[in-house]
C-alpha cells in the first residue's frame, strides 16, 4: 500500500474551498470581459533560460527546475509576469495594441510555506500593455476597484504611491543615485518599524538630514486626504513635477467616477523590485492587514527588454486568489461559506430508480442543480448526512404518485403535482 | 537578448483560442453543477511514487519527473485519474458518499506531439464513486450527452461496450486467462484492421476458431441498433448475464429520458487498461472521427486500491478538452469563432478622455462588454484594426454632447442621448 502523501507546501482543494474558489474565479473573469480584457494561457514549464532571464535574485534559488527526457533545462513558471513579457515579444505582431490581457494561472516557488503562502499558488494577472497614459493607470485602479466590489468585499484600502515621483524627491535631494537601496529598506517599513527603517536610511545616506527627509516623504500619507498629501509631497520635492501632476489627475477621475473613497495616497509603498517607473499600489484588507498584500502592481516603462526590442511600457495589477481566499476564511465572510453542491437531492426507494432518475435529469434540463443520492437501500440517518455534508436545503421523494419537496432545515413539507412546481420551489 | 521559445509539444493559448476554450470549460462546469457534482483540485507536482504506483508501463518512460531542491523524487501528473484515487484514499473519511467530481486541470506527458496531441493538455473528468448501480451508470451517460448538447455539438456518437459481457464471452469460449492480450489486440481494430487483429488473434487463442469467435464478437454492432446487438452478442455468449442485463436496463433508461440516439452499442471498443470492469465508452465526431475519441471512460470497481483498503467502485468520463477544441477549429465550429473580446469599443479624442473614460466605466456597470481604445492620438485606420483584431461589432463615440454608435460592418451610425440608449444598441 502507498501512503496518499501530497508533498509540503502542496494541498488537495476540497469541495468545500474549491466550490467558491471557482466561484470567485468566475466572477472576476467575467468582469475582466466586461472591461474588454482578454484570456490569454502560456505553458507551465517553460525554459529556465527564459525564465530566468539576467537571473541572479532570490527568485533563482526557490525556482522548480530540472532536465527533461530531451536534455532540456526547463523550469515551472514561479509567476506570470515573465511569461507575459515573452509571450508579447512572440507574438506582438498578432495581437492588438494596446493588448488589454488576464491570466489566472498557477506559479510555483520552493518557498517555505505559511498562512496564505504556499509552494503552489493561483495568480490572477491583468495588465494594459502598449501605451502610457492616465486613462490606462484609471483602467487599472478602476478595474481593481470592480474586483473587490463584485466579490463583495468592502473592508479595504488601496494604498497607491508613485515611483516617479519619489525619484523626483530624491534628485532634489541628491541621494538619487542610491535609490535602489533606499526603495528596498522603505519597503520594510510596515515589518520593522520606523526607528529601525531610520538608522539602516542613515547608513545609506551618510547622514541624519538624509534619513530625516526620506522618512518625512514615506510618511506624508498618514493622517491625510489623497489631495493634501499631494501637497505635502510636492512640498517636500519643491515643485509639481510631471509624476505628481498625473497622479492629481488621475484622482481626479477617481472623485468623478465616485469611486475615490478606497483609495488611498501612502508614500510608504514601493515595491521592491526597481522594473516599476509609474503608479504602484498594495492592497489591504482593514480587518486582516497582517496577511500583507492582496493586491498590487504598477507602471513599468518596459515589459518585454529581456526578448524584444519594441518598446512597451505598461501597467498592471495581481491578485493572490491564495492568499485572498485564506484571508477571506478567517474573517469568516459569507462569501466563502456558500457552498452547496446543489439546489435540492432526489431520494428514493429501489422501486422508484427510474421515476428518480428521470425526475433529476427533467429538472436539470430546467436549469435546477439537482443531485441523485445513489443509494436507495440506505436509512434516512445516512441520507441526512449526505445532503448535510453537501450543504443541500432540500429534498425530494415520491408519494403515491406526487412529489413531496422537504425543507431539510425546518423538516416542513411541500406537496407538489409537476416537476415545474418543484422547479418553483426551489427557487 | 533571450529568444522568446516555447518548448517543444508546448503551446501559448492566444485570445482568438482562449476566448472559446473558457467558454467551453464555463459552460460544463456550469453543466456539471447542475447535476450536482463538485469541483476539486489536487497539486500539479506528487510523489513520484505516488503517480507511478506498480509502475513500469508505458507511461512511465513519458511522465516528466524530477528531484526537487529537497532532495524529493516528484513529477508531474499525467493524467486526473491517478491523483484521483489518491485524492479519495486520503480523505474518504471527509467527503459524502457517493462522492461526484469533477476536475478541469492540466496534465502532462512528454509523448511527441501531433494533432491535437500536445505535452501539456487540459483533461476533463466527471466521476462517480462509491457505487456501483445502473442508476450510477446512466448518471454518467446523460451527463456526456447534456455536455455534448450544451456545447452546441450535435453530430456525434456514443460507442458503448461492456467489459464485464465480454469477459462472460471470453469465459464461455474457454480463453478467459488472455484477456489482457486479447483486449489490447481488439483495441488496435480501428488502427490495424480486422485482417491483422484476426492475424493476431490468432496467436493468442491458438486456432483459427477462436480467432474467428472473438472477431465475430467484436463486430456484432455493425448495421445493428442497440437492442439487436444485445440479442446478437447474448446468443453469442449462450446466455443473458448480469452484464447484459445491466445494459438493456440501462438502454432502457436512455430511451426513457429520449437520448437514446447517439448511443450504440459496439462491442470493439474495450479500452486498452485492465481497470474497467463494467461498461466502456469511447466518443467519435462524424465529421472527423480521425481524430480519435473526445471522451473515454467505463466503470471500474476498485479506484484506490494502490493506496486505501476502502473499496470504491466508481464510472466516470474524460473530455479530451484540448483535442475537442482541436477538432472544432479543423471543422469550423461557430462554437470556436465567437471570440469578440468586447461589445462595443469607446473612441475618443485627447480632449474627451474624461468623458470616454467615464462613459467606458459606466457601460461597464450596466454589464455591457466595453473596451477602450486607449490611443487618441491616433487614426481612424488604427482604431478599426483595433476593433478588428478584437472582433468588436461597434464603436461608441461623442458629437456635440451626443454619444454615437457605430456598427462596424455597415457602417451605420445611431445616434443616443443617454447611456441607457446606448446599452440597448449593444443587446
Amino acid at each position: 500500500m502507498i501512503e496518499p502523501l501530497v508533498l509540503k507546501g502542496f494541498r488537495d482543494s476540497l469541495p468545500m474551498q474549491e466550490i467558491p474558489k471557482k466561484r470567485i474565479q468566475r466572477k472576476l473573469e467575467e468582469l475582466f470581459e466586461t472591461f474588454g480584457f482578454v484570456p490569454i494561457d502560456t505553458p507551465t514549464l517553460e525554459y529556465e533560460s527564459v525564465l530566468l532571464g539576467k537571473g541572479g535574485g532570490e527568485t533563482d534559488k526557490q525556482i522548480f527546475h530540472f532536465e527533461d527526457n530531451g536534455g532540456r533545462k526547463v523550469a515551472l513558471r514561479f509567476d506570470l509576469t515573465v511569461p507575459f513579457a515573452r509571450f508579447m515579444a512572440a507574438h506582438y505582431q498578432e495581437l492588438a495594441i494596446p493588448f488589454k490581457r488576464y491570466h489566472i494561472a498557477k506559479a510555483y516557488r520552493g518557498e517555505n510555506p505559511q498562512k496564505g503562502r504556499y509552494r503552489e499558488f493561483i495568480q490572477c494577472d491583468f495588465d494594459i500593455v502598449g501605451v502610457d497614459s492616465t486613462e490606462a493607470d484609471f483602467e487599472i485602479l478602476s478595474l481593481m476597484y470592480s474586483s473587490f466590489k463584485t466579490l463583495g468585499i468592502d473592508r479595504y484600502t488601496f494604498h497607491i504611491a508613485h515611483r516617479g515621483l519619489f525619484n523626483d524627491f530624491l534628485e532634489q535631494k541628491g541621494i538619487r543615485d542610491r535609490s535602489v537601496d533606499i526603495l528596498r529598506t522603505v519597503d520594510k517599513l510596515r515589518k520593522i518599524g520606523s526607528d529601525k527603517v531610520r538608522e539602516l536610511l542613515c547608513e545609506i545616506t551618510g547622514d541624519e538630514e538624509g534619513s530625516q527627509a526620506v522618512l518625512e516623504y514615506v510618511t506624508a500619507g498618514e493622517g491625510h486626504g489623497f489631495e493634501e498629501t499631494l501637497d505635502v509631497i510636492e512640498a517636500l520635492v519643491g515643485r509639481k513635477t510631471e509624476s505628481s501632476i498625473r497622479l492629481r489627475e488621475l484622482y481626479y477621475l477617481l472623485k468623478k467616477a465616485g469611486i475615490e473613497s478606497h483609495f488611498t495616497l501612502d508614500p510608504s509603498i514601493t515595491r521592491g523590485l526597481d522594473y516599476y517607473t509609474g503608479i504602484v499600489y498594495e492592497t489591504f484588507l482593514d480587518d486582516i492587514e497582517s496577511i500583507g498584500s492582496v493586491c498590487s502592481g504598477g507602471r513599468y516603462n518596459n515589459l518585454a527588454s529581456l526578448y524584444s526590442k519594441e518598446n512597451l511600457p505598461g501597467v498592471g495589477a495581481s491578485i493572490g486568489l491564495d492568499r485572498l481566499m485564506a484571508a477571506l476564511e478567517e474573517l469568516s465572510s459569507p462569501l466563502v461559506k456558500e457552498n452547496a453542491s446543489a439546489d435540492i437531492v432526489v431520494f428514493y426507494r429501489t422501486e422508484e430508480k427510474e421515476l428518480a432518475v428521470l425526475s433529476a435529469f427533467s429538472l436539470r434540463a430546467m436549469g435546477v442543480r439537482t443531485d441523485l443520492y445513489l443509494l436507495p437501500e440506505k436509512k434516512m440517518k445516512a441520507q441526512y448526512e449526505y445532503a448535510e455534508k453537501n450543504r443541500i436545503a432540500r429534498a425530494l421523494s415520491f408519494k403515491d404518485g406526487r412529489y413531496v419537496v422537504k425543507d431539510l432545515a425546518t423538516r416542513e413539507s411541500h406537496d407538489a403535482t409537476t416537476l415545474e412546481e418543484v422547479a418553483a420551489l426551489c427557487r
